[in-house]
């Protein structure tokens, strides 16, 4: 994409660094995969910016470990051992969240995400980190177990300066119509419709 | 995506094994962002899995490096140090390629585009990485500046178990019928429409 470049001059009364610097919702949606890759993709840049980075696994099972996982907590020990890049957490709901001393079950997803909810809006009202990546968080919206107005209300009206990167498929309109950037991964052709299983590297 | 599920038991032969670990050319095209995000994504995926990983860059100016670049050699870093993950070699055209003593000018483009994927084809033969992600590959294959036909079926036909992923719009019919998984990057919504720049951290 051309840097610099715009096809419509706005109207509204930003200069052009206010307008550069504006906290960007983004949805990351669609049947195909890529959603969260290009997430997790986008928190490589952020890390070179020093950012302080926040991944939250909404649905994923705990039980298997994603490689960005094991690779993005290894640049936060670039961080730590040599202040390169930003400060990276990652927590997952599968295992039960490592603020809790709850262990989730199948029976209490719907309360495990949303304490995972207020303590992402918690974070966000205490600006506490410059890119929030909500993995598979389309998903307790569209279930109901977080309640979508809320959720968007509050995304709508962060503080200060704060990415947020949702992915999933199904995403809400109210979602899409307050995002600033979505989306969609639309499958072309995929190795599974030939009855290729999925593979370690590529998939997980 | 669901693990070890498939719509059709395919009549190939070979076993879930052989399936499973079948080397993919994998394409990430359309309008929108995210194509190279993706690819940098799944490398990640392929560092943790110890595999040695080689991304060609091949339009985008060395001028600015992007922060993908960055944390991938950082995670390069981490991997000579302590043994984790995979090696990362990082390659690009736009200052001419690192293996090269020429420095590319506007003028010599084409023959630079030549020339990496001369090198690309070489180590392609003697199976010198896991995961090669070719970013923006798709441009000199338009433009004719290397040979789809050719480029086609050097990948058709490599040899071992090597995955590999090209990026850019407009890729042609002959690479997508090669393909084995092909992403539609569609936009549904993006800042530049309301006249908002890129952004650090975001766009590069």
């Amino acid at each position: 994409m051309p840097r610099g470049r715009v096809d419509v001059e706005p109207d509204d009364g930003l200069t052009t660094r206010q307008r550069r610097n504006r906290p960007l919702l983004i949805v990351h949606t669609g049947e195909m995969k890529g959603k969260s890759t290009a997430a997790f993709g986008l928190a490589l840049r952020a890390w070179n910016q020093g950012w302080p980075i926040a991944v939250f696994q909404f649905v994923k099972s705990a039980k298997w470990k994603v490689g960005e996982e094991t690779a993005l907590l290894a640049l936060n020990e670039v961080h730590e051992r040599t202040g390169q890049g930003g400060p990276v957490e990652w927590h997952k709901m599968g295992a039960g969240w490592s603020w809790s001393r709850k262990q989730g079950t199948e029976a209490d997803h719907a309360a495990a995400a949303q304490e995972g909810w207020r303590e992402i809006a918690r974070r966000l009202a205490a600006e506490q980190h410059t890119l929030y990546v909500l993995d598979e968080f389309t998903y307790p919206m569209g279930w109901g177990w977080v309640d979508v107005a809320e959720v968007v209300d509050t995304l709508r009206n962060r503080p200060g300066h704060q990415h947020v990167v949702i992915t999933g498929r199904r995403a809400a309109p109210e979602l899409l119509d307050a995002a600033d950037l979505v989306v969609e991964m639309t499958k072309v052709k995929h190795p599974m419709d030939t009855g290729t299983k999925g593979q370690k590297g590529i998939e997980w």
